[in-house]
């Protein structure tokens, strides 16, 4: 399934050298005031060729309503939005195809979809399939309007300085991964539940279905492991629950506690190293030394934020509706 | 929804003080041979009281079956399986109620439900619903026959040297935490698919399910953070899609990839210290110490492999009927 | 899956002959007064043996908790209820395995299941099984205190007047069928959605999970078939939405309008005719002919119309909690 | 939820006289050959202004597809269908907006969604959604390539003769219903599952979610409800299940039993009668008298047998892939 969320429900589509990539919600409360403007900060952070250490590639990643909007607002219904692809080099993919790319899902997807898996620029599995995550995000956010997220970079190979691990990245012609922290604020105590459907499981999944992130740690996370029980314990100050530290991360239980959510995740480095690599040519059975070719991003934890922001704001606006905190009608 | 899964689906019910606690399963193929016996080693390990570090509340934890198997095997439909709780102390809880535990769900339990939690021995939050998980893992295992799912405690307390790592704890009269590390080997290649049914997403989905944990990584996890691309990523060497190295741990794409898959897990200490803590006393609006009464685990990491065995063995089984790998009757 | 609904969902287990039949309803308020006596009227109603023409087969049919309720209120977790069996005579069941029952999903069961089904009593596909449905039917009822449901029996082997279709199949010593309607009061606007959601999608899709149950209609049902758009067209009377007329049954665009919901629903005659017949014997693979031994209903139509209520309630109850009518924490 | 089945799962999207209609289908298997020339015949049949009785309204009705198709085959991935909306004219519904129309949704949308609803063209209410429907049901149908699926109009304004029926709605300037009769052929047995699974649910489910629709019944279907049992009941002749008669439609105990499956679905009126009619202006809050402007259909049951075939596709391929009877992937 290519969907996630129970109330306010996302489906992605598309491939990356395809006709378009797109996003359908579902379940978005009706009378929000939405138009292509409110999505287009965020879509913009999410581009490369900004900054150093990203891809050339620039798509014009102009967000098309096709349905649900009516007047400037939410209808109740799904709204599709479709992103067209215009800046596409396939031709880069085709002379790769039969070498498979270590760190990336050739081989697997070869595999698995029996040869019918459009390659081309990594088809589905594309990180350029985010582009829907991040307009429907830019929703989300707009209904959590008194919770404010935020996701910065805190590491990039290793170093805080982020300059200097890209810098590091570029003297070695390789590319680095890095961390990034999401924090919180302004969230109610209550939503989510133990066991499956803790808040904790619930951004978890989706933090791991952005691609590239291979860990996810709320609060203290793996340094938890290291500490004394009355060390991690946060006593509870007041009646709203205030703790006097914060090494849940602001859950407990499943169930956020009122202090700030907080949590990271680990972004791996980029699997389009302009380094020399060896894999398996599928072809001549053969082991084979080969450059990628295409344009990518030194560091993919630099676009990572603004994804990261909209994963959060689409677990955490499903979560306000189906605790009923957010209406299904919004009157703006 | 106290549920998970598509086809292979559980469903937990039950308080740690109240009648029982228990699991059913859906969806489990018909034709698996199966007994009390078969669960039996696993409840076991699950047990608290063998072990130093461990609570002393015993439990019989037989299970019993109360649909779905007959004349020895399942029949297709839904496996009930019921555990009595039989030694309960909750006069300590009642003791406690008005002071909400650190590191506990007291406090967001009485916020969200209104205050009709059942409270005695955090109630449904237990980590005795764990049972029913370890029982229907059990049987997940046997579904998964070729499929070798093996967790073990690597870290307790921040020491390799586990022993060392629980007589700290006992030296300081505090709980501490640990990680665990779960290595499947004998898994296909293609399960899982990109984005939201990534393996990565379930898997951690489930393991954040599981009372205490605050971090997941998948191979490098949050080292490959640090790292270059070129030393990142995993050369394929032959047809089987078998790495030279393992840094992804045996995901590509949300994909398996054939390789053994490994992951670990950060569990924070018990929050039920021996040692004396400060909290707000609800009744009394103001800030208390106090000392936690009730038998309880100086590191729940103790108990958890088999229970992450049992977690990964549900992702696992689920994802396997998914793909037609399991067929619908088994023949044995 | 033997669960339904999307926020009150439940899900039923067990086997006729078996050890228990019971539910899990997973998703009901916190807060609901609950007791075993809340349930037992409806129970009551369900049972055999009181009337001319249903099953002398006797079940204390007493509901119990395992979980979910505490101080006689629900806790927001997963009700589960058990009603053991008691009062199973298998042995008519063993007999007749070989020539699977007309009108039964003993040939069914058998080729779908290979072989592995508990035949005894019709296994898990037995009206037994409605038990657990009336249970939860009840809670739901409670739930929805200002909306009324009420089914009766219309009709009795094509006989508005019931005790004469009864007797038509007492003279006749066969089985007959009847037809149940359901009337729902004081049902607010806006319930359901069009397509997929539409409540005439999700009342049927329940009502044909009844055993027994072929045909469903709404409002003027089939015979709207036969009307002029007219004739069949409702005026809307005032700003509440009333219509003159009510052949839409309540439902307009898959959602509820306000005015009476209306539906009926066919019941073929009891497949357990006491009539010889003839069936093909899957050993001797000739046709036999035999009667059935047993203990069952002339006209299971008898006992349907506090299933129906309850399969209703279940329905309307997963509708208003998804529309934010119904709290997630009951105050009473 | 706009969306529907749970391996091969359809979306729709779109409003009558917005952008676009359109659908998405995940869980389609990898290697099915695909062209937009495969859905031409069954969209054509779909279309009206073709035959007495239809709206002349004329949509190109061309599928577009977006995602999911690569050389000529489906990938594995969502397949994203889009067909333009270019032939409205809205003005007439403006004019009309202030009389909710008896028997369409305008009031209850107006309620539910708070006023924020498209309703030109009835919006996401028109049946010009049952457009993706019918794309994703031509899949599904390739899908199912040994079964046979055909929908016939049975019944028109209560005629068997189909031509008099509509002369008769014609001369009353009057619109009418019909029935629609749908029979499956090569439908293998163990299709469904007893209770809230049973293939009657599933399909009674999909086609009350086409609108217009207001009863349905398998087999015998109400009329069973004024049989004999000894009568019902279908013998069962050979080892391949064959029944002598096919009372039960196909199907019992929820599930497929390899014989023709029959089911019947009543279809209302057209809401959108020629004939002068009442309602309630909510402006003026009086009851007026007013002619429904627009195009519009005499009998939508004409256009309905398409739909119900595509309707009954979709919801037996989704029952072929559960039950392991369509492969993950497809050579052709």
């Amino acid at each position: 399934m290519n969907s996630f969320g129970r109330i306010f429900r996302v489906s992605i589509f598309g491939e990356s050298h395809g006709e378009s990539v797109g996003i359908t919600i579902d379940g978005c409360p009706a009378g929000l005031s939405l138009s292509a403007e409110d999505l287009l900060s965020d879509l913009e952070r999410r581009k490369g060729g900004k900054q150093k250490g990203t891809t050339p590639r620039q798509e014009a990643d102009y967000p098309f309503f096709k349905s649900g909007v009516f007047n400037g607002k939410t209808t109740g219904f799904p709204i599709t939005i479709l992103f067209e692809n215009n800046n596409t080099r396939s031709e880069d993919y085709q002379k790769q195809r039969s070498i498979p790319r270590p760190g990336h899902a050739d081989w697997v997807a070869h595999e698995k979809f029996g040869g019918n898996e459009d390659y081309r620029g990594g088809g589905h599995f594309s990180a350029r399939l985010t582009t829907g995550l991040v307009a429907a995000g830019a929703i989300a956010k707009k209904l959590l309007n008194q919770i404010n997220i935020t996701a910065s970079i805190t590491e990039v190979g290793g170093e805080k300085d982020i300059e200097k691990g890209l810098q590091k990245a570029i003297d070695a012609k390789d590319s680095v991964g890095g961390i990034i922290e999401c924090v919180v604020t302004g969230l109610p105590v209550g939503l989510g539940e133990p066991y499956f459907d803790s808040l904790e499981s619930s951004l978890a999944h989706m933090m791991f279905a952005i691609p590239a992130v291979k860990g996810v740690e709320f609060g203290s996370g793996f340094a938890a492991a290291k500490m004394f029980g009355s060390e991690h314990n946060d006593a509870i100050e007041n009646m709203q629950g205030k703790t006097t530290t914060n090494h849940a991360g602001g859950i407990v239980g499943g169930i956020s506690n009122g202090n700030d959510l907080v949590f990271r995740i680990a972004i791996k480095p980029t699997s389009s190293t302009p380094k020399e690599q060896t894999s398996l040519n599928w072809e001549t059975q053969q082991q084979e030394t080969f450059s990628i070719k295409g344009r990518h991003d030194l560091c993919v934890a630099l676009r990572a934020p603004v994804i990261v922001e909209a994963a959060t704001a689409l677990v955490l606006a499903d979560a306000m509706l189906l605790e009923q905190r957010i209406p299904r009608i919004i009157k703006d």
